[in-house]
């Protein structure tokens, strides 16, 4: 049973969230990799244009720091066996929602991490997952029983 | 050039940006049909429970009801050849940058309808589209260009 | 909003629950056309060995039959929409449960009708499902919903 | 010739089967690593609710279960060369049908193995396979043939 | 249930049995259309030659006037809901197997037409097909039961 | 036979072999549609711009026109039975070559249309294709063969 | 350039084409692994009824027999980078094309090996082709320069 | 953060710029693998003939070389995470438009690497881009943000 499995953590980039599904998924040595888009916010915002050139507006600014994050996040997502994103109190974040209905549409198994306060404005994408977790421990739980088949 | 088109018209359903999608292409006399989400407010929050019975949490309610919605939207997506998603000035509107994700993922062509403010926090998903637009208008000009050659 | 619809209704033959979906959606004045495996249950089991010759064995009677009914089934669950399938009180109908499986694996949207004493043995079924439904009624409810976009 | 093969064992989960094909097929030194969905009755009906909190219906919990559930079961199909599914003498395994379905559609080599009893009701099942085992002897024979092209 | 059919009519070119599978369709009243490669066989050994100029040496001759052809016979299969493939008692026979396995690998539901005599030189073929028959009385036979659903 | 084909033809704008083509193909009474990208050369650089606002740069005008128009070609290559790329004999055409490119990989039967002194730098897109015509006269041949399955 | 390459080598199981290209590959120390279907005749037309059990009729053996060996070719030729199939002299090798054809609806890059007299019998294949080599050591050639990158 | 990239360089063969992304890229430890087309030009534009034949035209010469070229361009294209094309000064390498529209085709990330006096006329193949870089620098950077998520 000694299958490698790979989990792509998105959304959310404001809180630790992600190390602690890290540090649990380690501490019950669990046969899992984790890949995430970039979580250095500036370095996010400023990629295109700190490689490519200064852009004259903030629209191709934008532009172009999107699609190269694109490249990251597009090739991690199609890797990936299981998708979990989050989505925290505050912003609009709809690159959370975007990744969401990409791995929907890949037909990846789909994990989403929020707290009750957005169940209604989440619906659609709670439906399109397999689990709608709260905590971080949740999550680690999930890919626990996922990946060994065991509620440890 | 007698092909047929079909549009998807996703997001904000609360100005009535659709009908001066379809009266302006109409008045074009351009061949293209438009489908879209259910946009009746109430009805699309209700229609899991309000078919299949009432449920004791609102988590299940809306599940049933997104559940029996992404059958529509769903569908429609993946018929279409060209997807259009309008992002308003309020809500969290993350069904319609699920919706962008996955038209995205299935290859569709994609219109991203919103106004500048939303430059920013969309940046993904527009760096996903083939055309951001402000107005309904320009969405009618592009449809006649995509649909007829032709700057009218 | 003149788009057709294929509906495929699979699963259980010997009530008349299609008569009733079909029936109802015809009064309804639903865009919707209806597809079925063959629901006479003597010709299902003999097509193969009536058309193509007898066979010294009761499994190659019926692996010639159920090849032969592959066809059309296999065919029309990938055409199809939407697939409605109906679990009985009677039989194994792990055909209804294959079919099933087909049309989740081919992303089609979901309908399953079953009683509530299933609901536990069905649950995998179910999960994969955008709507359990318990009567032929709210079949035609849920068409009604998800083709013309209310409530009725 | 040392091409590894992933092989899912699917279906009854109340026998010894998979402990007989996996003792087989290391014994004859077979390049095969075998998957399965969780095999513990307990957890696997639990699994939902006890990661994710009690569910007021019956109807509910199964569907977290499920769900949950369908995270591995259809990640491990996916990635499988080929998929062996077991039917008992007991249950109504509609879980084992609608796992033969998802395979069936995904194009995967199937192997069906089950008593000759069951065969006119899983003739579609059978019709779709590569071959109907008896036993997991059978099975083993047949994965050796099919790994190492030997008759052993 | 009038759902069109298409069905592709690949093979041997030698006998009239394309004349008798439509002819008996067409008295049966079936909703079926039948497209085929091009069986006139100067026309199709010439054709690449004939249209863009002659070639120095027979192997690229041959080259030219199968690549023309292929463009028919891939558009076709690709298209077709069923392909039937005749095999008959002379010549290799080579693009009819080839003609089998793309639409195997394509998944279309298949029909082999072919005497007794090739069954085991063929059984590659006949293992991948859902049904092999003898007479195209018997692929009418077929046709009528797939798209009406009954034995005549 | 009376299966309807829809034709592409992309590349070279400059002269009225697509004129040519169309007129040939009516002629003859071919059951063939033909669609292109915009051949208003004009156009189809500042359709970005024209619809959406001017751009600081030459460089986001050209990207605004090209993402514009690709939602034109991106849609009719992937409806497309066949595609036919001509290459003449001035500029570099490299939106030609990117064309057939995605029909290639698309799996699209490919025309590819240019007279000789081209033959050496177009090897590879040549390799991909199912004929190479030198005249318009050839194309049309080659599509009434095709469709027709006659060499006129 | 460590890229592994998997070369599947169908068709031909009389001669000892496999080995000399295996060991020409050997000694030209290329990053190639070969698979290949069963060689051992005898095995690969009774694996079906030596294990599964004896059956009345030789068709059913066919089938059985053939349908055990499909797991293995198919697989296969779907983890294949590069798909090899020899005609030889004798037989009608139906097999061999059927594989081809399945190769070649996959997308895979496709080498035919056979004397020149088959050549028009074998242009449809040969057509589909990258390559249509006449010697085992062609083949070598040809892996030698498509993993290498050098004429040797 | 262990995960392997593989990046195919493909288009212009005159200057050294694979060779400066390869080592700015093991400068910077990056957990990338290149491949790239064949770019002993001699080689690529003999390889056909050299190996299977002379043969009497230039045409069959350039077709039999490309088909072989095309057999690992084509490999390593559908194996690769990213694909960069670059464009040079001279010539009109239409085959380097020809992989990226392939590329584009199969959702591969793309990045083009050109001089700004080719803006114009690739504007279709850097509309299809994730970037558009102007030195290997550039692609070095590019190439360390996406795999390791820090601009340098």
């Amino acid at each position: 049973m000694s299958q490698q499995w790979l989990v792509y953590l998105g959304g959310e980039i404001h809180s630790d969230w992600r190390d602690q599904v890290r540090i649990g998924c380690e501490e019950a040595g669990l046969a899992v990799e984790f890949v995430s888009p970039v979580t250095d916010h500036d370095a996010s915002d400023r990629c295109g244009v700190a490689i490519l050139g200064e852009e004259p507006s903030g629209f191709w600014t934008d532009h172009q720091g999107a699609s190269v994050n694109a490249m990251r996040t597009r090739s991690f997502i199609s890797r990936s066996d299981i998708v979990v994103i989050r989505f925290g109190e505050k912003y609009r974040q709809w690159n959370a929602a975007f990744d969401a209905g990409q791995a929907a549409a890949m037909g990846k198994p789909l994990i989403i991490l929020h707290p009750e306060e957005h169940d209604h404005a989440l619906k659609e994408v709670d439906a399109a997952a397999n689990a709608v977790a709260r905590t971080p421990d949740q999550v680690i739980k999930l890919l626990q029983y996922v990946v060994e088949g065991s509620l440890g």
